[in-house]
């Protein structure tokens, strides 16, 4: 799938824009998607993308198990969140108020999630998480937070996973506690004494490069009773699970409410936006509060997220993509089996990460999705996948015919 | 231009939004945008814009002078980015990197701001204030930040204005000075000491609520001469200036060029879009820091923004905002003449900001922009104002005849 030797890539195409972006990019890329961080051989620019398909700056297309690390739920170009987003932007986008969507939005929000009694909208997970922490503190009057080790709930300077430039006091009023572990949880509850504000967990465990875990009942009912006793506020960072896993939040699988929840990601299928959902007992901190920025009431994402949102009832999303994932998971197992190679799939079906038994350097895993991309399939060899609503069975098959290839470069190697 | 009394608003109108928005959305709405912020008779909601105009939810068109606080420097619905976004929406917006349109973008900011040597993209003016301030603290090895009192650099923890929900150590290894003073930036400059990682100052003095000010030349270069000396980072927030005053860098007016530079609100003509630009010794730092969003990729802003940008080269943005400004600040100056009232304009041009003497309870402000708002003309009382490349002669008429309106209601109260 690389250009033969001796010819040049097309203009445009990625090599080209690589060293393009090396004169006018600090090395060349920034964040969780610079291809740095991938195998070798993974392009770094894309062109388009259509449904469950995506195609890189040279034009090669891929059965895409990323959907942009999450936002895209419905499938690239989905009609009907399309036609909406065409309509609000023929009225306006950014005006010097809402748009009267908002409202149909947030309505929605509140309509469809347990816990939630009022809604408020953002731009990046970040900015909904720090959202919810700030409305916590302010609710409780209290500091300090408790936090899953190796979770990651954003990039500002209080959670992002790589300290570089930022400082200690950034993270002060932190505590830290192992996801799904209660006695590490009511410890850091003691630790805080009467400063508890909040604690906050992901929707699942999905840490990077470590297998992903479903919530124990345990657990969550752990953290609603701790917070209820503390009179502190449960945050359930739903940036990156919410929607795939469940209509609501995720922990209503457990029939555990939070009292604050953050969300992005799959929301308004690939348009900017975040949400941040709170119960009653937490609006009047919520309209205390001074959260903003120029462009978190553009109206367009919000008509995309209301499009998104229906789609998802309609198409009954969840299930679907469970099934999908099903499918999917089953055949990757049938080929571990048959190349007798060690793999561990966890996860929601929805979510799936495929990790390598005896993979500690990750050769393995590089070497599986270098074989599976250069088949038409765009994996990733440490970070949790995400299945969109536009898959279809013939794409799972084209997937699973990928991973033969990534099975079979791992016996050859 | 309330609706006749005893009649019902239109369904959908903004009573009836606000009246949904009540229940699903804390004190009804957040942020900037909040209308408890401006006088009574203020709509909330927004139904549509076109040029230089904006329509509120009742169907009352106004000549819009806040541009949606900044963001729309062209004109709601500009054909040469609305074509733009068109075409890069064909192909894809959200992907799993970048689209090519990003080199393109970082090259265009690159070859037009005089000290940028590489660029950054974020999605809200905070995401780039932020990065600045944590790309310097990466370069230099140090903590503390000179902040001038009552600038606003967005609407993080560290940098709200309303700390509710926050912390000290949110604010911790920060600095006040004072703008456009000399004296109080050096006392700064000596108490930081050994750890002064960076300056950071908005392009000009824009704080809410006082008369603005263009900074001196003399404030601007010793700002520059000091972090030169101690080997700390200059960075200008040109997040709400930026592009209406110049080409470039707002201080490249005075000939004075920071390290670092945090961009959004006019980039991208309304489109979500922020970015950092610095100098090349700051590369290498900019390259060790982890920042990055969900959708800081999303290629539509991108397209949006070569297109803006093209587009105010094109025209000869500030020149012309200037020149459309100077007629309107003559025309508001002849008015007051006559009506015998003490206005002071202050800021550029293209940003103005009237506020009337013997006014600290802002009841002249009030009266004058409620009569304005009636007659057609979306002002703020308060804050600076902004105008944009599809303001006409005859839309800065109607702003005067608007404000003539004014006059008349502060004179008769």
């Amino acid at each position: 799938m690389t250009p033969p030797g001796g010819l040049q890539a097309p203009p445009g195409g990625d090599a080209a824009l690589r060293a393009r972006a090396a004169r006018v990019i600090p090395a060349g890329m920034w964040g969780h998607l610079d291809a740095r961080r991938l195998p070798a051989g993974y392009p770094q620019f894309f062109s388009r993308a259509q449904g469950g398909h995506i195609w890189d700056a040279d034009g090669r297309r891929y059965v895409d198990l990323m959907c942009s690390w999450g936002p895209i739920v419905l499938g690239h170009h989905d009609p009907v969140v399309d036609a909406a987003v065409a309509a609000q932007s023929a009225l306006g986008d950014c005006l010097n108020g809402p748009a009267p969507v908002m409202v149909e939005l947030c309505e929605a929000l509140v309509d469809r999630v347990a816990h939630a009694g009022w809604a408020m909208l953002q731009k990046n997970g970040s900015d909904a998480t720090t959202a919810c922490v700030t409305i916590a503190r302010a609710a409780t009057g209290r500091n300090t937070v408790l936090i899953a080790r190796g979770s990651y709930h954003g990039a500002l300077p209080w959670c992002t996973p790589v300290p570089v430039g930022t400082t200690e006091a950034d993270r002060a009023n932190q505590l830290r506690f192992d996801y799904n572990d209660v006695a590490s949880l009511e410890a850091a509850v003691t630790a805080a004494g009467h400063d508890l504000a909040a604690i906050i967990v992901t929707g699942f465990r999905h840490d990077n490069v470590v297998d992903q875990e479903m919530p124990s009942l345990a657990f969550a009912q752990a953290a609603r009773r701790l917070c209820d006793r503390a009179g502190a506020a449960l945050i359930i960072d739903d940036v990156r699970a919410g929607f795939r896993l469940h209509r609501g939040c995720s922990w209503e699988l457990l029939g555990v409410d939070p009292d604050l929840s953050a969300w992005s990601k799959a929301i308004a299928n690939g348009h900017p936006l975040a949400a941040v959902l709170g119960r009653d007992s937490f609006r009047s901190a919520a309209a205390k509060v001074f959260v903003t920025g120029s462009f978190w009431c553009g109206a367009v994402p919000m008509a995309a997220a209301v499009a998104t949102l229906g789609e998802m009832d309609r198409i009954g999303l969840p299930e679907r993509l469970a099934e999908l994932g099903g499918y999917l998971r089953a055949g990757m197992a049938r080929l571990a089996q048959r190349y007798a190679v060690g793999l561990r799939q966890s996860g929601p079906m929805s979510m799936p990460l495929w990790l390598f038994e005896d993979d500690a350097d990750f050769a393995r895993g590089s070497a599986f999705c270098r074989a599976a991309l250069a088949a038409g399939a765009y994996l990733h060899p440490k970070h949790n996948m995400f299945l969109n609503a536009a898959h279809t069975r013939a794409d799972m098959d084209a997937v699973l015919a990928a991973a033969e290839a990534g099975f079979q470069a791992i016996i050859a190697a």
